[in-house]
């Protein structure tokens, strides 16, 4: 049976190092960042989750676009990417952004410290774990049913499974923008090579690809 | 339901433009050319479909490799890539260079003036036409069932179906290696940029990754 990895897919951050801005809100879930400047690259793909009309690009950018839910069997993500609530849960009537048709399509483990039940949209299911990323890394990998988990983010989950030297391989979108402050990714990715290996892609939209793999 | 696309994939080509040497045989599928100096770059991936040992690169190359079956339902290949037989069938004895479990696992449609009765090996079947690329082109989709078709190659074949206008995307890695003669895919690819936008991206292995798609 292959091994099966944990992968962060198409992560956007700023060239200084943020993968989200200052004061995040329902209104502006980026907080002051506009999050068309982080994810525009993405938009202009053919294979872009939410396009509506035919055409967009077909290069480099729709490649890594296209790879983001090839083999994911599960995603993990942190409850600040679930929702702009923080603390206890008030009532459990925040489903999450996206809609009554989520675009994860497998099962989807929200880390929190406040549990509330499971719930089901279309075919995507959303379990919330009070877990280490240990723990819940091992619960996703159950659940993905031997494909790989992708780790969806936001900045601090990423950080602490980084931490917990969990990542197999990583694809961060550098986009051609300053954010000066918000929720910050690292100082410099060069903090990761000496347990990664790294590809830098240039891409003509202008964002830089950063593909990692543990070495 | 999504347009089905016609795709070349992870297709090698010499810098001088050759995919395959001159005197091709049984013993030298590609002639005089070293197909390690073609294919080392795939080779090395983690995703490389002959991979025996754990370990490879995940960096831009894997990519561009493991997008290989991605949403494909059917493969339309000339008869020079399925064996080294030309003319009239002697008899049905060759089923192609694969072994008892071909890397296609969908179904393959091999171009000839010289039909045969398909057959299967494990779950690749192989059928045999006697058709123009287009009316082999709609035979494919038919079979694929709203998914993509990957036209495999060779040389000549991709240059048929380019004739006919009937590519809609292509990658073409181009390897650091000069042929002189053999099966040329193209004088320049400056050729084919008034029907497609390219882009070229070069990678750390040293192939520079052509990404063509339909204007």
């Amino acid at each position: 049976m292959p091994q099966q990895l944990l992968r962060v897919q198409s992560f956007a951050v700023s060239r200084d190092g943020f993968g989200a801005g200052e004061g995040q809100s329902l209104e502006r879930p980026f907080g002051h960042a506009d999050p068309a400047a982080l994810f525009a690259w993405r938009a202009a793909t053919a294979s872009f989750v939410y396009r509506t009309e035919p055409g967009g690009t077909r290069g480099l950018d729709d490649y890594l676009t296209r790879d983001y839910d090839r083999n994911i069997g599960a995603e993990i993500m942190g409850r600040n990417k679930f929702g702009p609530q923080r603390g206890p849960w008030e009532n459990h009537d925040w489903q999450g952004w996206w809609g009554d048709n989520p675009p994860f399509h497998v099962p989807v483990f929200v880390l929190t410290h406040h549990e509330r039940p499971s719930f089901t949209l279309a075919d995507t299911t959303f379990h919330f774990l009070d877990a280490s990323p240990a723990e819940a890394l091992k619960r996703a990998k159950q659940a993905a049913d031997g494909r790989d988990v992708r780790l969806g983010g936001g900045v601090a989950t990423i950080r602490e499974f980084l931490e917990a030297d969990l990542v197999d391989e990583m694809h961060i979108a550098v986009a051609p923008v300053d954010l000066g402050r918000g929720e910050r990714l690292w100082e410099s990715h060069h903090e990761l090579l000496d347990r990664f290996h790294l590809e830098s892609v240039p891409s003509p939209s202008g964002v830089t690809h950063l593909l990692f793999w543990r070495r």
